[in-house]
């Protein structure tokens, strides 16, 4: 593509290093920017730099927040003895939509992966031991895992769950079984052999 | 989706008001931004801020320019005889990426439409009628007509064949027919009709 203008092919360029945006749909991007008024342009760029520049993360659980402290760990609604681990701040997001749950959450940063050369202390272990460590009025009870369900998640999970237990603190994990509206005999074997493995028992009353 | 930054939900709402883009991959978008260093967030708005406060139209064929005249209205490899005139800057530069042609470009801005309340004076019409007035060394032989194949394209068309046949301009559009690569019996019968009634002699020789 031979863009007349070098101004418009750097912003073709920036915007095509975004994940999932190719030359064409930027190229779509930056016209559609030229042709609207310049505000919108402005209050683009504006929300880009206050975001980069003023997101923290929470020192507790390491989600993002605009304070110190997350809105989920500040929150006195939350149960605060309970724990969920997840990879990602999206994670958070997910559970967070299901209106399930009410414990509070702490973001690893990743997984576990030796090919990737990310090792346990790449992530937020070791602040997640001195959370379930630390005496407070409310001791953690549970820690939950949420990871995903690869080998790399797995491995986090065990690696986690043995330090946990060092410290006498009740792991679970988020059930794996077959999705809700799923089918069973288009389910993978080991997806339905570990459903059936942690079956559920019904109540009796 | 409930993001627990209001910084994050700024970015997500402003990068969600591009074409094309949901509230999941502007999320997904500014998470990315957020995980890269932060040089990476500045390159891309202080592209889009220069590219929106410096960008200029060609006084000349109204495309884009990073200067008072575009690089193709001031070679003089290029055949200023003959003007094409499209839609949109994207059409020049679909044509420009054809390597077919030689001559120069006439950016309309639009197609007269009634509907949407576009009629003839705010479109860059009355600049073109000028370029084909103006007395120079090379004066304009020819005008092709660029525009797509939707009635408000060939009402455009018409409308300016009228206006440049007054002026003793040749007026010609590009061939609609079958493209390049595809079958007789996919093809609608407009189009089929119209490739047959503009059919193209080969030459005896």
């Amino acid at each position: 593509m031979n863009i007349p203008s070098k101004l418009i092919e750097d912003a073709v360029t920036e915007i095509s290093r975004l994940p999932g945006i190719g030359k064409k749909t930027a190229l779509r991007l930056a016209l559609h920017l030229l042709k609207q008024s310049e505000v919108h342009t402005e209050a683009l760029t504006l929300a880009l730099t206050r975001m980069r520049e003023e997101v923290q993360y929470c020192k507790i659980c390491h989600n993002i927040s605009d304070d110190e402290h997350c809105s989920i760990c500040k929150s006195h609604r939350r149960d605060h003895g309970v724990i969920c681990v997840v990879e990602d701040i999206r994670d958070v997001l997910a559970i967070e939509n299901t209106d399930q749950y009410q414990g509070l959450y702490h973001v690893l940063g990743g997984v576990i992966s030796p090919i990737q050369g990310i090792g346990p202390e790449e992530l937020t272990i070791e602040s997640l031991i001195e959370r379930v460590s630390t005496d407070s009025e409310e001791p953690v009870k549970e820690v939950i895992m949420a990871l995903s369900g690869t080998m790399e998640g797995d491995t986090t999970s065990f690696y986690l769950a043995k330090r946990l237990h060092e410290k006498g603190i009740k792991v679970s994990t988020i059930a794996r079984g077959i999705p809700v509206g799923g089918e069973l005999e288009y389910t993978d074997e080991i997806t339905l052999g570990r459903s059936i493995m942690t079956r559920i028992n019904y109540s009796s009353e």
